[in-house]
């Protein structure tokens, strides 16, 4: 084996912290990633951070080199995403790289967008040191939702669900507040703060009358509020359809439009077998930008996609509580029939949240979960 | 607030060197707890240590004192246990601490048994300096489930069950091998290996055809395998009545006596509403000694213990797998009509197992939870 150049240490110290600045904007970029960069004199001391704002904003190579303006001659670039090459809103970050000279680049995760990649190729060409997948793993997981969608041209779907530990949501009689405590449903709304949009069901809709907005002193731009509602159906005062975020009303192509109040809208999507097509669906979230997907509610949806194979992550709640075989299954109607057709996910993470346990999986792997971790 | 006694640091790393050496026991001291015993000279060091092996052999203190002979006069004993002031099958510790001349005495948790606390107290009024509740918490666990039968007058009951992520213990064709992974599956035996019975149900008994024996490179003394067989219909062939460790087939008193191998036992107990007492079952496994059950199946036996508020611990293993509503349940019939029925249970630990999770739960707090860590 040849010797492969490899991040120095403070490189890989610059590469946590532009991750750090790269995840305070997840939820807020799409269609774009969350992009974080700093810039590193020959010393390894900070000369400038950047980070990606969002759409139409530039990137966060840009942002870190206006901070720096002539510092930023002779130092190293540290960028959690492979700079682009090509002309979007804003021009290519590899050509900005060149302008402002700096001389060697350290990246995370190579782009995945087809007629993206090439900026790694570029700056090398133009005599720039380059290494590539410096902390990879951190950064697949900070940029995981985006990335999915990249990769599958539809929105990132993860379905969240709080439950019991015998996997009930409910008790017989629909009661169901509180199952999990306050420190789990506080991490709820973190959660929504974090994906571009938030769907539930028509059950749902009809027996909880969710309101789906950011609360627990969770702030920020709250998620698009999306429900499904074949048969178009909504009340006007569903609480859904307040002025707290924009709501997305989907209804199936054969139903009359509900008149929605002012800054909600209405989504009309064919229908297969007397149900929404959810192909249909995420193409048309994916097309209007939307890359991540939080889906909360209910039980026959998240089966729904995930006999569909259209369950990318799955957050769980799990409360120490037994409620028994009568009371609502968090999951109805997926129905593996045998073991070897049961969804088999990644467990990625798992943390005590006061009295109950948030479990994080995933249904592949991390698209560099096997690769090198400094390669050249 | 007048000071009270307490432990140097030099006494409770001792207290938790004792612990270690009481949980080596776990499952072969019924129906006495686990203990151990360090003697520390005056600066501190160690001079003797000793664990109680088992009923009918010397207490921890006992053997801690022989170990040091001679030396022993003057050191502090560091005892998990408050050294009992009765006659047993051996003499109080009590006094054998005063007659070796032991100067001072630590201990953790108070004998909880009716008629056996006031070794404390007779220690101190022939002058001993005498400190309780060093490490209570981490001694309460060590011996929770000695501490929870003695206290209940029954054994302790821990239902461990390994189940989906959605709450299922198979598909609904009875495929299940394997839902959790090898890591938990030796987890699980590595449990039986603490407890002084294993039990399951008769529906289990006759699906499974279980062993209930000691595998996955667990060794030592296996628990007594215990049966619900109440029409006594086992097949002299099952597995669990092998020569691997005795078996008790517990059967109704109306029910034929099946015949058995050499080594097993059958017991016959009352009915209630065509279903095996299971208060009967627990005052007769207490009366035998038994201070532990680990109950391992099915999903019906264990809401029955469930709803007659007589599942004291939960061991769950949770695999990162969906199996949907059509999967056969963990916990099948407890039946909480309504959320404030429900089982709420305390998480005492998370940990992950390969690609599994194990949660510890416990229906009571620990006793010694609300109070102070040292006392005099």
């Amino acid at each position: 084996m040849t010797a492969a150049p490899t991040a120095t240490p403070a490189e890989r110290a610059a590469m946590r912290r532009a991750l750090e600045l790269a995840v305070t904007r997840l939820g807020r970029t799409s269609p774009n990633p969350v992009v974080g960069c700093v810039l590193l004199d020959a010393d390894g001391a900070t000369v400038a951070e950047g980070f990606h704002l969002g759409a139409g904003r530039p990137h966060a190579e840009v942002e870190a080199l206006a901070a720096a303006g002539d510092r930023a001659r002779g130092t190293t670039a540290v960028v959690t995403l492979e700079p682009c090459a090509h002309r979007g809103r804003t021009g290519p970050c590899a050509d900005a790289l060149l302008a402002a000279g700096v001389s060697r680049v350290v990246y995370a995760v190579p782009d995945p967008v087809p007629g993206h990649a090439g900026g790694a190729e570029r700056l090398r060409a133009a005599g720039v040191e380059v290494v590539g997948g410096v902390l990879r793993e951190e950064a697949e997981r900070a940029n995981e939702l985006w990335l999915t969608a990249t990769r599958l041209g539809r929105p990132c779907v993860t379905w969240k669900f709080g439950g019991t530990l015998d996997g009930r949501s409910a008790a017989p009689d629909g009661t169901s507040r509180w199952i999990t405590g306050p420190e789990a449903r506080a991490d709820a709304h973190q959660l929504r703060a974090t994906h571009d949009a938030v769907l539930v069901g028509s059950g749902t809709l009809r027996a909880d009358d969710p309101h789906l907005g950011l609360r627990h002193g969770v702030s920020g731009q709250p998620p698009l509020r999306i429900v499904l509602d074949r048969t178009g159906s909504i009340r006007p005062g569903a609480r859904v359809l307040d002025d707290a975020a924009p709501t997305l009303v989907v209804v199936g192509e054969p139903a009359a439009r509900p008149r929605l109040p002012h800054g909600h809208e209405v989504l009309a999507l064919p229908e297969t077998g007397g149900r929404l097509d959810l192909a249909a669906l995420t193409a048309a979230l994916y097309e209007r930008g939307l890359r991540s997907v939080l889906l909360e509610g209910g039980a026959r949806l998240a089966a729904e996609f995930a006999s569909r194979g259209m369950l990318d992550r799955v957050v769980a709640y799990v409360a120490p509580v037994l409620l028994g075989g009568e009371g609502r299954a968090v999951l109805d109607g997926f129905g593996a029939g045998t073991l070897s057709e049961a969804l088999r996910l990644q467990l990625d993470e798992v943390a005590r949240l006061g009295d109950d346990v948030r479990l994080v999986l995933r249904s592949r792997p991390l698209a560099g979960g096997a690769e090198p971790e400094v390669t050249s």
